[in-house]
Formats: C-alpha cells, structure tokens, sequence
C-alpha cells in the first residue's frame, strides 16, 4: 500500500499537465487509501480581544485549527484556514463567533468535521484579603471546539489557574508547619452553549479559589501573608481532596455537562508532582 | 456536596485520636463522593538502563505512576509509588518489567487501575548515504501502560522523531528550489505484547525515515549534504502524505492492533506548522 | 562565615523584641557579610498596554525586577516591587515611563543599583509578496534597562525574530534544491534614549527581514509561495553572512551604541542548529 | 557597508569556477567586514559518559560548540565541529578531556577562540533523615570552556539544583504555620582546574542542601516528612539568606576562583519568584 501511495504522489504528471498557469498540486484527485482525521495548522500566534468588563485584552493566542479530509482529495487548503483565523479573531472573541468561525471553515472546505482549539492567558483582578489591595492575576484558558456535520458540536472550555495548597499529613504529625506548595488545577468543561454563564470565567476561577488550601495573590502585604498563611494552615488539602472538592462543585454548575479535573502540586519537597484526576459525564 | 466534603476533611479528629504514634491522615474513611480515576506522581526524574544492541543507554526518564482511588478512600500511599518506581528502574527496562511493575503496584495498592508513562530520548546510529560516515541520532519515546485488573492490559509505545520534509506544491510552482523544514513524526502504537519484536524501536525509526522527504544526520560532509538535498527534492511530501505513507506502513505492522500518527512541519515560510493526523484501529 | 551568618539569621529575637505588631524580619540590620547585585522578583506575569500605530497592544509580559542590597541590610521589599510595577504598566510602555519606574524603585527602596527585564509578544502586519494580502506577524521584544546612580542608565532593546535562510553551500552544491529552514535573529542593541527612532520596532524589523533569504508570513497564496521560493533560492545565505549583513546595517542606526546579534538556524537536514554571533561596540 | 557585502555574497562566481568538483562556497574569501565571535553548532544533542563512583551515567547532553572566524572567511566547517564532538564524547566526560575537545578544534579549525557548553542532568543518591530509605536525585550541570589561544582558558563548572526554603517573615508574623516552596539554587563556579577536587559535584550539591531550608528527597516515609517539615520550619531563608549563606560556602572553596550564585524561590503564595543573585570575584 505504501508502494502504490508513493507511486501515486510521483505520478501526477498526467494531473498536472491538465492545468494552466500555476500547477494545484492538493487538488490531485485519486485513491490515497486513508481518510484524515484532522490536517491543517498549529502553533498559530495571532492576537485575540477578549472584551472583559474591567479592561479589554488582547493576547496574544496560540492556535491549531484542522479539518478532515476524505482519502479521495490529496491536500487541504492551509491559506484558507489561516485567512478565516485572521479575519474571525478581528473581532471579540465570543462563542458564537467561534462558532461560526469553525461552521464556515466546514463549508468553504467542504470537510464534515473541524477541529480548533485556541489557548490564551486570561487577565483578572484580586483583592488582597486584609489590606484589600487590587492586583493583576491570569489563568490560562482554552476554547475547545469539535465540529461535525451536519449538527454536532462539542463545545470545550479549559481554565488552569494557580493556587496554594498544604498538606494535611504534613500539618498533623509535625509538631509546627506543614509542606505547602503552588498547586495548579485545571478544569476542562464540556458546556451547554445554550445555558453558559456570561460570566463562566469567574465561575470557574472561583471555584478553583475556593477550594484550595488559599488562593494566590501578586500583591499581599505583611497583614496579608500572615492571613494567607494561617489560612493555608487551617485549609489543608490533598492533592485528591482538592479534586473532589472541585469535582462537587463543577457537578453543580448547570451549564456543564462532562468535566476533567486535574489537580498538580509542585510538592516543596520532593522535585516531583502529586497529581489527582476526576472525570464525569454527570 | 461541597460543603459536606470540606466538613469531612476537617472533621477527623474522631479517626485520628483511635491512632497511636505518627497519625495516618491519607488513611481515614469515609464517603468523599467521587471515585477518582488517577492519583500518584507526575514529572518524576529517574534514570533508567536501556540495553542495546549498539550501546549501554541510561537517560534520564520522565515519569507519571497513578492509580485509582475508590469514593471511600481519603489518600493513595504517594511513597509506595516512588519506591517501586526506583526500585523496578534499576533494572534494564523491559516491557514484560513494566507489566510486572504495574501488576505490582496495583497489588501493592489494592487499586484496579494503574497508569504508567515512562518519557525519555532513545539514542540511534546513522550512516551517511555518500561518505558512509557513522553519526548519533536520537528520537524520544514514551512507554504507556493502562491496567484494568482483572486482566485488561493496553501497552501503548510512542516515537517522535525528527525528519526532512519538502512542499511538492513549492517545488511544482516554482522556477527553482522549494521550501523544506524539520517536520516531526509521532507514531503512537497501541501493541500487541505477545508479539512486538525486539527490534520495535528500530522498526517504527526505519517506517518514519524511510517516508519523509529525506532522513536526518548529525554529521554530513559536502558529498552527503548534495546527496540528501537532491533526495529530498525528487521526494516531495505534503504533510497529508507523510501521514498516510506512515499510515500504510503501520497497517503493515502484525504486532500493532491500533495506531496514530502525527505529522508536524515546522514550515519554512510560516512561524507556524502544518500538522496531519491519522488514527485507525485496523 | 557560613556559620557565623546562620547564627545572626536565627539569634534575631533582640531586634524583633523590640517591634510591636506584625514583626518585619526583613529590617534587621547587621553584618550580612555579602552585597547582593540583584534581589527582587521573577517570573511576573502582567499585560502591558502597546500603543502602535496599527492597533493597541495588551499582551501578557513576562518581567524580572531587581535592586541591589547592601551587606548591613537583610531583605529587600518584594511588595514595593510589585505595586511599582502594577502602577507604571497600568499606563502605556514607553521608554520614558520604563526610566521613570527604575528611578522611582532605586528612591523607594533606597537602593543604587535597579535591573528591569520586559519580555513581550509585538505583532505587526505583514504584506504577501504578490497577492498584497495583509497578515499579521509576531516578533518577541525585551525591554532591559540598568539603572546605576546617581547617573547611569544603561537601556537595551532586543528583538527576536523568524525569518527563511537557504543554504549557498548547499544551492552550489546540488543539481536542483537547496536545504532551508526557519532562521530566528535576535538583535540586541544599546540605544540613545535621546536619539532613539519612535519607529525602532520597525527599523529592527526591517532590518532582519531585508537581509534574510526570504521574510516569513502568515498568510501566502500559491502566487506568493512560488515567488518566496524563488526569492529564497536567489539569496542563499549561511549563518555567517545573514550576521554580518544584519550587523552592516546595526552599524548604520545612529541611536544604536553597541550591538550584539545572534543568528540561530534551524537547520532542515540536522536535528541541531547553527549560530553565528556578532558583537561590537561600534 | 550591507549593499558591499550582499554583492560579495552573490559575486562568488569568480571563486566558484576555480574550483573543480564540488564547489566549497564556505571557503570564500574576500572582505567580509565583521570577525564573528562565535559561529558553530548549537541544541545538539548527544549522549555523554559519566563513570560516577555509585554508577555509571549516560545522559543526553545539550551542547553548543563555537569557534571565532576572521572577516576574511566567509563560512566555518560545521560538519568538523559535529565530528570532534562525536569522538570525544564517545570516551569517559573529565575536564581534561574538555580541554583537549577545544584545543583540537582550534588547532583544526584554525581558529583563536573556542567556546563549548554541555549541559547535562547528574544522577545521585539521598538517604531518608529517619527511615534511611535511599532514593535517586538529580541536578542539572554545565561545563563551560572558552578557550582563547595561545594560552587562555575559561573554565567554569555550573549546578542548578532544587531545595525546600521557608519564608522567615511568614513564620514570625503568622500564628502558626509558614509559606514555603521550592526554591532553586544555581552555582556558577570558575575553577582553578589544577586544582579542581575529584568530588567537585558533590562539594557543590552539598553546599546548596547544607543551606537550605531543607534538602529535597525522592522518598520519603512520614517519620521523614515529620522531620523535613519541622526542620523547614526551624530553618527559615530568604532568599537573600540562602544566596549569602551558599556565598559564605563558596568563598572558602579553594578551587574556585570566581562565582555567581542566583537563587529563585517559586513562591507558593505568588505566581511570581523571589530571586537573588550574587557574584564575586573572591
């Protein structure tokens, strides 16, 4: 089969000199034996506009976007996926417009399913707990979406965001402190986009914050780390508790349907990771 | 859920003051709701012994151990993981060794499922085509083991290895020269044990090298470096067809029940890549 | 020495019997033996606001921010650093206000020596060669400036960036072809802050992509594709002499002082790349 | 000045046709304006051999190897710089050997000034506190050698090597319980290499974990964490504390003439790092 494959791709003569003016090579028609389950581009960086209600955004993104393609069609179109990405992400980043965005990549293609996934920092505002000081925190999220014609679409939201966690074990049996680290929890989120929040940003960086050991903070004064500290203290988490108290509270959120939660401590000290994972299709 | 859950955590002083001496947290029952499907050690650093026709190869590995966890179980035994780890790694990694450490761990554990990957470089030689001149090459692979006792067990074994790959489009339209680049091929390979070859990591090196535009060498003199331009230019390969070249030589394979493959082209024209997968079950 | 430090790091009860309150270990004073150059943070990640011409800017920037620290002092004031940082970013980058935000740090924390480092994604568009289709193109900046009082102020621009190189050796060689690959420049160059181009982005920009064999786009049409294979097939260059040209011009810029530019290819028929290093103090 | 050079680059028919076979573009000459400091091979990836007393070692290094070239040379043999280090490499990795690498490539490059790194990570063994439960640790090294004929020789060693460090200002303000975290210690030694002692590795290893906090440990069973966490806690650090306490050590190193050490604090309570740096020219 890779014998006749590699034959094929050699003799398109016969296809080329059918065409004037510049040769199309991926519009060769002929038995190329597999069906693509995805082709098109990846670590595409193109800024994005996130309209916020505090302050607009506009990172920069990380993109991969692929189509299928029946094994009787040599090559996909790469410009087209490319050009649709730079004129689609022009505009505020919304879930309908990505969703139109991956419906007309399916039509100006003419592939059945499409894939796009599209990665960025997301910036937001913390208070300090007893000095109430504003800063500058980010998560990174993804937008996850799986098209396939003619009516299904999977719609994926991903955040990871840090926190601090301590140790229960640690904490009970020594006689002061307890190891505590930067945790890092990733919740991916299959939604109803019919019911999503407007706000699922901070509904899911919420539930993050509050079931850590303490959240994270860029600015925290002497008033604040002694909080932050003794919260810690008091909140001690497992890796594994962590994930299920996050599962519990993502289980409640109407709008999502199936849920991944991962849960990462960089332990203080060993050089490895603890790591716990729930998955549910509720 | 959540709030019975966070009441659960803080609660054991009951089950702690039953224990005598250094108090086992990770130990207390209870109903914590949610079965957790992976919990262990992620981004463990260990060396590991490959032994090798060619050579003695002892990289460094990159390793995530899980298993799960049941709903009435507060905390896995996170040292029992790293110390079957070290201890199993110091002999020359098998995969009949990696079976038993499995099978070990989810004894040790009293766990149905375990999870193990094991992520490191495999070192290569290569022959120049011209001046015949020897040179190091590496690829990097991972070894994936799911096991679901009683008797389910899936051994998965990936490559990523690095190739020349040239734009049949760019060479068609073109007066002269076309545009080529490093693309990298991920064969991952879901096995058959009782029937993988020993020479498996030969195999699936020799299927990529042998589809792309042109191999890759550490060393190539003027003679070589002609000779590797002019093959990479009569063997022009899109992104599609290294995939599908690979593709119907893994078909071809008797110890592979299953199979993905992953072409990516860090294009010479773009910042970004042009990736193809294809997946099939056989 | 080692010993004699570790006991004043411990015996601090006098100094801390004397505060009321929250305690400020970091105001203790004594012979700390050492100067530090550099104290402060690392890793910041916060959004910067980029004017341009062509659109606003707000990515997430990556800083370190350090002081110096002198022997009799023990810790310096990490929160003073932050809260400066979050304060100046809030308002567009520019050179001047990056002078301001050192000058205020080296009042506010009394120290001498002040070191910033503002890692940044900057997109510009780029124009295809014959369709004239408009894309959008990214280069990685820094920003890094060393403040020494009273007077000295040392600020450097750095800007890495993707171009084409194709290989002479190769072209000469070969009966058709010629090996290419992704190319990144990084310049690095001493500016006159008072005789600094508004448009330097731009001029480092050209620079690079006007001496590569080819720029890289976003967005090419077979039209385009044909004529940046041609374009690169024409202007073969090495790694030397892709440094020496971006040198030639560094040379030319009147607010440059000193320069240092550093060539990386990576290279289509090695797995390893190939760099060329220029520095000169003109 | 770049005009001159680009022509000088196309112009080479001249020398070309002296030539008979295949043609040496790289051996060029003519007026090429600008000495290269450094032009070579860099990301290569080899294999090394260490023949440690506890076992041998064969991770795979990260190299970059430069030489200078004169302005009127156009290109450098990159294909002899893969060569020499394939040979060398191929025997046991000791510092005359490093030594003897560079001067043959000056010799057979003809070249003045020689500049190689390795990067590798090294393998060794902890023992538990209280259980005395062996386990393997690694920390990442570099050799650095510039090399300046006829008899200047730079060579300097470098550790990064990971610790458990506690927030003195934590602990003191806060009821109970203190923040801590990984922390990161990188030595840069320049060494006397005639006097360079045998355990030159473990000398530094022992320097950064005596300094720490506490060390960090692969294996550790609760008696053990009991007695890091208290010991964490009992032995609280600054960052500014560890980078003078790990320079009070590295002062009275006879061996080493020069040092930098930097320490970097992924603080569990920020996003961000605390980070110190001292350098000394002893």
């Amino acid at each position: 089969m890779n014998h006749k494959l590699k034959t094929l791709f050699h003799s398109d003569e016969a296809f080329l000199n059918q065409q004037e003016g510049l040769k199309d090579v991926q519009q060769q028609k002929g038995n190329f034996e597999f069906d693509i389950q995805e082709v098109g581009i990846s670590n595409v960086k193109l800024p994005i506009i996130l309209k916020e209600q505090e302050r607009l955004q506009t990172p920069l993104a990380t993109i991969k976007l692929t189509t299928s393609l029946k094994s009787n069609e040599r090559g996909t179109h790469m410009s087209r996926l490319i050009q649709n990405l730079e004129l689609y992400l022009a505009k505020p980043l919304t879930l309908p417009l990505v969703k139109e965005l991956v419906q007309q990549i399916a039509r100006s293609l003419a592939q059945e399913r499409v894939d796009l996934a599209i990665d960025f920092p997301w910036v937001f505002d913390t208070t300090s707990p007893v000095m109430q000081l504003t800063s500058t925190q980010h998560a990174n999220l993804q937008l996850n979406i799986s098209y396939d014609s003619p009516q299904t679409m999977e719609l994926w939201v991903v955040m990871k965001i840090g926190v601090t966690t301590l140790c229960p074990c640690s904490k009970e049996i020594s006689m002061y402190g307890a190891h505590n680290q930067r945790g890092f929890i990733t919740m991916q989120a299959k939604v109803d986009e019919t019911a999503i929040s407007d706000n699922w940003k901070h509904d899911l960086k919420n539930i993050a914050l509050s079931n850590a050991s303490a959240p994270i903070y860029n600015v925290l004064k002497r008033e604040d780390e002694k909080f932050v500290t003794e919260e810690a203290y008091q909140n001690p988490r497992f890796v594994e508790d962590l994930a299920r108290l996050v599962a519990a509270d993502l289980e409640e959120v109407h709008w999502i349907k199936h849920y991944k939660v991962t849960c990462e401590n960089e332990e203080s000290i060993h050089l490895h990771n603890a790591i716990a994972v729930i998955e549910s299709n509720k």
